[in-house]
């Protein structure tokens, strides 16, 4: 089940294993697919019909760094609404089948680890593993990430002030 | 040492473990963080230079995605010129520290392994480890990535043909 937190901020003391974040859905059109990888990552499968459909992907495919960069939308305008922010330290990435053109993506995200920091004890990482999904509900990736995660403020302490998220394009 | 392959293609077969591949650079500037952060990771400290330094980023950071982004460029349009292209199955991504606005990041990558495929015998996996790093030589990431890498056709198999990078935006 997916739990709302509907606006509240998160700091690391409120967050636990097995803890679940929803978020909205993005639909990823064939200009956007083509768009991004004119940009980043311009090889024929993620620009061109015919030569897609003559690869391994069989017909165009989003870039994965695609996938990665809409899942980090999904996931920051979403439910995984930490105080000081999602700040990603590294993690693991995999492209179980790729997007394509018309494919409406949404992500879960489970807590999978919460650890205190021992060197600085206002913060801790959340090792968060976030599945990307079609709209049939298939994998597009997986990415487990370790995220930087602030402790709440206790009185005259240190103060990280808390982040609001900029939706606007 | 930075081996140039000079345009030729790269099958399986002509790779490796210990090969080196370079790129070319890119440079980094406000105007893309903040055009990349508003579309895919909307969060102030990639926007805004004040609430950057109130953050624990202390200045302008893009997100880690257009790093990995970027990477993906330099990798495509440098030496690393697979036959079948640059196809990630996924892997390992770190970010040791941001990329700031005025950077220029190029890519440095070595091949650490070569394995092939059991159940189709027409390719195999190249791990490679990607290290982006700035103009002072620092790493902004460390990406180690499988990559899917086809066998050099032999007369009569299945052909997969080769792939050419556009590089315009």
């Amino acid at each position: 089940m997916i739990e709302r937190t509907d606006g509240e901020l998160l700091y690391l003391d409120d967050i636990q294993v097995g803890q679940k974040f929803g978020s909205d859905s993005y639909t990823v059109d064939e200009a956007q697919i083509k768009a991004f990888a004119g940009q980043f990552d311009p090889q024929p499968f993620h620009l061109d019909e015919q030569a897609a459909r003559d690869s391994l992907f069989g017909g165009l495919a989003a870039s994965g760094w695609h996938t990665a960069a809409i899942t980090m939308r999904l996931i920051v305008t979403g439910d995984t609404r930490f105080a000081g922010g999602v700040i990603g330290a590294g993690g693991e990435i995999s492209w179980p089948r790729p997007t394509r053109p018309g494919d409406v993506l949404s992500v879960e995200s489970e807590v999978l680890q919460v650890s205190s920091s021992r060197s600085r004890p206002d913060r801790g990482i959340v090792t968060v593993r976030n599945k990307t999904l079609n709209q049939t509900g298939e994998v597009v990736q997986i990415m487990t990430g370790k995220l930087v995660v602030f402790r709440r403020p206790s009185t005259g302490g240190e103060y990280m002030p808390p982040v609001s998220v900029h939706t606007g394009h």
